[in-house]
């Protein structure tokens, strides 16, 4: 591997650069983003040089598309044209049916695998890049790839292959579920006047989600409706179980279940 | 003030000892506690002594109740006639009606002021109780009494006054519902095969709740089932709204009031 694009150069992209370089990639590492982005990118060392996304394509083995979901599928639509045969495409989209399927109709010429790492920050943009961003943390890939498998693994990631569809349906429940319940919650205890006065630990961390910008999620409900749809479904059912327990010792097992969950979450 | 009692010498009751001391008082603190907890807390210093609380309610000018709700409830029963004539009597139950009706009820020698300090920590026991516990946190009292507000003061908290009523309608809000989404969020994540393989951050964040001890809730919940219930379906039918807007535009203004109001609470 010689030369990789990265597409969408902010906290995601940059940090999977910066992790390349950290794991040993000395090739050349090219950006393609808006301008400030790829300013800021090159100013911090993230990227060695900028080019559009066609030229950028035309010279690489690797092509990481780190952008919004939409924007994904835009680019996937156009690069088939411009990548290398058997240039390596993958992806860091939140949701992944509606992404591998538009690949799928789309990447003949390149090879296409759909990929979610699980990390994050609060704050986003390349500043924020960081080359431990991916250890520890789980990193989803749609179907095996041994290439990108060995630098997931060099990254510090923990590889975990699933289909599109069961990602999108587990991380309804991980990922977007958590989201729509701090929303919630903030909104529920926004509109009691006074609730402010007496929020403690609890309320502040299962409210820290709500802070987060819509941008990315209209994409992401926009991909992933019918599987967000479903957990909410499951999760409201827990809380009707739950409210017909406040008043018997069924909860006491409710309890302990879902600490047994937890506990296991964090294995 | 020159002796205090606590009863319950927990990571409340202890915290609330060492604040005193921290804060200038210069009395005998007296423990009224299991065997276990009392040994605990004469070898770190946050008692003087150790009493029953028959003996200790006759020596003291102020009592505070730190145990379970149940024991509060108990403790309350018995204390009048032991207490000195206008003795400061109050508590940290995490609910106030069930405490404050008991106490109009039974106390008439001594006075009673309901209390609830928003402060804790993962682990309980005198072991990790801490001085600065109280520290910027919202204490509530629910009527004002001079002596007990010049002490909650001194201790650092933020003095929140309001009725029994409106408290337990509030923390419903702000603590029992955040308690019971947690508990709900990781039975349903548990309860999906692979779900723990994709969690990140958020599903750790969110279900970090569920993994406390069931015994502190029973009474909680027995105490203020009325407001949790109502928390409950006010946050379902929130939940029910963002549903319905999975696919909206609506959802933006969604994300932005709750963003505003995370926002809030952190003020």
């Amino acid at each position: 591997m010689n030369s990789v694009s990265i597409v969408g150069v902010g906290l995601i992209g940059g940090s999977f650069a910066l992790a390349l370089r950290k794991a040993g990639f000395t090739g050349r590492i090219i950006g393609v983003s808006s301008q400030p982005a790829l300013d800021a990118a090159l100013a911090r060392g993230v990227i060695d040089e900028a080019l559009p996304l066609a030229q950028a394509a035309a010279v690489s083995d690797f092509i990481y598309l780190a952008q919004p979901i939409e924007r994904i599928l835009l680019s996937i639509d156009v690069i088939d044209q411009h990548a290398r045969p058997g240039a390596l495409i993958t992806d860091a989209g939140s949701t992944k049916v509606a992404i591998v399927n538009r690949a799928a109709s789309s990447i003949h010429r390149a090879r296409f695998v759909g990929g979610h790492p699980m990390a994050g920050k609060e704050s986003s943009g390349v500043e924020q890049a960081d080359a431990d961003l991916f250890r520890g943390r789980p990193y989803v890939l749609t179907t095996r790839d041994a290439d990108l498998e060995s630098w997931i693994e060099r990254i510090g990631a923990r590889l975990v292959v699933m289909s599109a569809e069961e990602h999108d349906r587990l991380v309804a429940l991980t990922s977007h579920l958590p989201q729509l319940i701090s929303t919630a919650l903030a909104s529920v205890i926004g509109s009691a006047p006074d609730a402010a006065r007496v929020a403690g630990p609890a309320a502040v961390d299962l409210t820290r989600l709500a802070l987060s910008p819509y941008d990315i999620w209209r994409d992401i409900f926009a991909t992933n409706a019918d599987s967000v749809d479903a957990a909410l479904s499951a999760f409201i059912a827990k809380l009707d179980e739950l409210r017909s327990a406040l008043r018997s010792p069924e909860m006491e097992r409710a309890f302990e279940n879902a600490a047994a969950a937890a506990k296991a979450l964090r294995r």
